[in-house]
């Protein structure tokens, strides 16, 4: 049983009810090659799963329990944390409600909390809808902020997204253009690259090879059109170098891309959210990945959002989930390596 | 002889002689279809247009005129205007030099002229390299200033990225990525869009469908992160729409190539540089076009440059030249259908 004993850990929390989540759970869970990559705990309602199920058109037979210390899980036998929180005939689906809300937080923070026992080695959720979570009274801006005041965490910590093999991380996120530049420093960029650094560790990178994107047109054409390049950007990364980093630039943010798309970077650090979010849509709308960097607990989810308007249909296309769930076992694997 | 009576007059203006300039042009002119699908002016040196054909390894069989009144042109038939300005002797392959950065001006200079007095409808032309413009003494910024100068031409006029059928415009462009908010105001916007309105209008679009991307992230999520949206963008969409013009937005900037890909629309008017760079090179940076719009000539070039590093191989890609020419026919028909 050598495999199974090495193989990964994942909890594997329900998002929304209203949404594509049921559904995608369902299909992960069809998914013979999925099932077999990682003992795997889900986190759930039974009667919500088995209407994903329904939705989703799979037979899903696993075991389910009530408490997780019941759950005896390998691969290829998955079994479900049945919470019997939310009958889903009180909520619509495609509608967002408090119940909604309260249901994926409950999933999500007994998830949290069986991997920061060690009970489960990374986790994967499938969406959540911000406007439930604010309904249900929650008061984090996302699930991040919620995993990182559930885990009583402030060290430093942010969202990548990935795609295929290529992560993005940003050193400004939601804030208006004109304040990025006031933002960046070379402290914030050096700290944007430790974390990337840090986290595709996590996620099995030896040493992440990294981008730097510039700020302005042309990397600011020598000054012409911007110094932050020359005062800022550039000194950090070669700071970065000092500290032994396998990082490069800044690059012209429209040629960045080409790079990394080659293959000769793991990652692209962007100064501000539109640099990576335009290229990243671009390259793969429907099979980007979110992965919670930083964090004492390895978490990973799907990209896009709870998709209201097909939900229910059968129509969910579970690409960005299995992909999610893949960089939940590579973290899950190299956490469980490092213990 | 109707096809031959309304077809296109084009003025094919040799760039830079250094670069993959010459091979490119050989090379179009070795491509039937190309040469049947308008009526050609070549304006160039025949010692280097033998040179790039050679490059190219292409046969050229083309007559040869000292001055434009004596070149009967004709789909299928063109003909160099030889200016006998320089022997590829005394300039270096691969190497920016005054002697290249006139040849190429005299060029420009020369078919701007010609299309000025209606001798050619269109222009088109292989790339320049601007180190040797400026070595040349040339003292604009680009080729469009050059050209709006020698036309005494001081109306709106402006840059468009072409990508197949999707046009990007832009309203600031390179300038200091923290100058951009300062700089849009809804005239500003409302300029853009009609300059982007005439001149894809100018290339047989009759309404082109333009989407206006926004600023800040998501949109500035209501107001959250960044107002420009709902204080400038927004009220000269909104603005624009009364004038009838069929545009949309503002969307976020992320999304919005996703719209245009799709085709919902025939352009996107970005708010600076690389949220139109960004994506336009990531869709195909190969086979993107340059237009000069506005001007009372249309010209179309391709959007790489003079490739010193690849440059007498004969390895260059002449998509990009090929859909420059094209558009070049689009407007030179529309041109003369107007007059």
């Amino acid at each position: 049983m050598t495999s199974a004993s090495v193989a990964p850990r994942i909890g594997l929390m329900m998002g929304d009810p209203c949404g594509i989540s049921p559904e995608l759970t369902a299909r992960l869970l069809a998914d013979e090659e999925i099932v077999g990559a990682a003992a795997i705990l889900v986190i759930a309602d039974s009667r919500v799963l088995a209407d994903g199920a329904k939705t989703a058109g799979v037979e899903l037979d696993l075991a389910s329990v009530k408490r997780a210390a019941d759950a005896d899980i390998a691969p290829g036998r998955p079994v479900l944390l049945d919470l019997g929180h939310l009958d889903p005939a009180s909520v619509s689906v495609g509608e967002a409600s408090a119940a909604g809300g309260a249901y994926a937080l409950e999933n999500f923070r007994t998830g949290l909390g069986l991997a920061r026992d060690g009970v489960v080695d990374a986790l994967c959720f499938t969406p959540f809808n911000k406007q439930a979570l604010r309904l249900a009274g929650n008061p984090f801006e996302d699930e991040m902020q919620f995993a990182a005041n559930f885990l009583g965490y402030d060290g430093p910590h942010g969202e990548f997204n990935v795609l295929d093999a290529l992560w993005n991380a940003r050193v400004t996120s939601h804030i208006a253009l004109k304040d990025v530049s006031g933002l960046l420093t070379a402290d914030r960029i050096l700290n944007a690259l430790d974390l990337t650094d840090r986290s595709m560790k996590a996620a099995g990178y030896a040493r992440p090879r990294i981008a730097v994107a510039a700020l302005n047109p042309h990397a600011g054409d020598g000054g012409n059109f911007g110094r932050e390049e020359i005062e800022v950007i550039g000194p950090a990364v070669e700071e970065a170098k000092r500290r032994q980093f396998a990082v490069d630039g800044p690059f012209p943010a429209d040629t960045v891309w080409l790079r990394a798309r080659a293959g000769q970077y793991d990652a692209v650090l962007t100064m501000f959210h539109d640099q990576g979010q335009i290229a990243i849509k671009l390259m793969g709308f429907d099979k980007g990945v979110t992965v919670l960097g930083g964090l004492p607990v390895p978490i990973a989810t799907p990209a896009h959002g709870t998709a209201y308007d097909i939900a229910g249909k059968g129509i969910a296309n579970p690409e960005a989930t299995r992909r999610a769930f893949r960089i939940a076992c590579a973290m899950g694997t190299a956490r469980r390596a490092a213990q």
